[in-house]
């Protein structure tokens, strides 16, 4: 770890976008193509805020796309304690009894932190600590189609559900916190696919940057 | 040139972008980073058709954002010859008689074929040509008032001259031909600026292709 912390501090990739943009399939082929040795991954879905103090029928209107169901300051303090090379546990949603579970996942310091979720870009201070800033922007309608075809297939969910909560929730918080948080993004990627070709060039960039040891600590702390 | 010849195709990077946007910023940050060795650059401005067979009054009231207004048959033959490791002649414009001079530039071929214009993603020939597309996605404020400045600046144009030039036709060029064009990007840099960190990735990527030796012919050809 000494050898490390000496080099520098872990470069932070976030990777932003709306439900279905493909945003998670461009973070894993960052994984995957980087190698998952190099990388500390966190996604922002871990670090929903526990609804179980809530009597049932509040929590079945809480709007889970709001900035505010989700634990940043935990997620910021992780990513401070990742770039100073110490080890965190990140939570384990349990999604149906809204509450985190006993269990953590332990990860470890790495050279590359990638941080993910739909909101990342929307909080001043997350985004300061993002060193570069990738939004994936995919046309809405396809984005909801992906949502529907997943919420279905995964979660057993019926058509007009899906659509009440998209409608409900979703949708005005995309227009509201997600769209805006768009211009603070270093590069937009359109339409995502894994085979993209912006995909290989972020790899390359991130590979580079994970054998070269890191950010200079001057520039940054 | 034999031994680039078999190694494979010349890769081409398309950056377009609105009047403004900084997409000259960005492809001159490329050449500088990448080296104008490795580098053939067409810029789709040479390309303007000549008008000098057209009377005066008619020229003034010419469209020059329109996509008619560019010879882009000649660029796209350009881009062959030069994927085809043949050099090329590029003319030389000179806006003051609205024609093309004696002179052209002598474009060697290059492992990276550089092309930049407003309209370059807006046809479909040129389009299928380029590997990579990068559009430079700046505020249509913030792009007026580069133009404005640069005009006033460079051009001795009055305000109410760039404004009225500005309204008749680059916004609705810009409207109809290049903000559709967009969609066809392989990444989108929002807000360009000469240190833009998106431009070392781009420029790193461009640099390990160069060096690589360029695109597996069998892919393309």
């Amino acid at each position: 770890m000494s050898t490390q912390h000496d080099a520098g501090v872990p470069f932070t990739i976030g990777v932003a976008g709306g439900t279905g943009s493909g945003k998670t399939t461009a973070a894993m082929a960052i994984v995957e193509r980087v190698g998952s040795d190099k990388i500390a991954y966190l996604p922002h879905d871990a670090y929903y805020r526990e609804l179980n103090n809530l009597p049932p029928d509040k929590r079945a209107t809480v709007n889970f796309d709001h900035p505010d169901s989700l634990d940043t300051p935990l997620m910021i303090e992780h990513i401070k304690r990742l770039r100073n090379w110490e080890p965190v546990e990140i939570p384990v949603y349990d999604f149906t009894i809204d509450a985190r579970t006993d269990r953590t996942i332990h990860v470890d310091p790495q050279p590359i932190i990638l941080v993910e979720g739909i909101l990342i870009f929307a909080e001043p201070e997350l985004r300061s600590l993002l060193d570069f800033k990738i939004f994936v922007d995919t046309d809405s309608d396809i984005r909801f189609i992906r949502r529907l075809q997943r919420d279905i297939r995964e979660r057993g969910r019926s058509v007009e559900n899906v659509i009440e909560q998209y409608l409900r929730t979703v949708r005005p918080m995309h227009l509201e916190f997600v769209e805006p948080s768009r211009r603070y993004a270093d590069i937009i990627i359109p339409q995502m696919g894994f085979d993209h070709p912006a995909i290989d060039m972020v790899a390359d960039r991130v590979r580079a940057l994970a054998m070269r040891g890191t950010f200079p600590r001057s520039s940054r702390s």
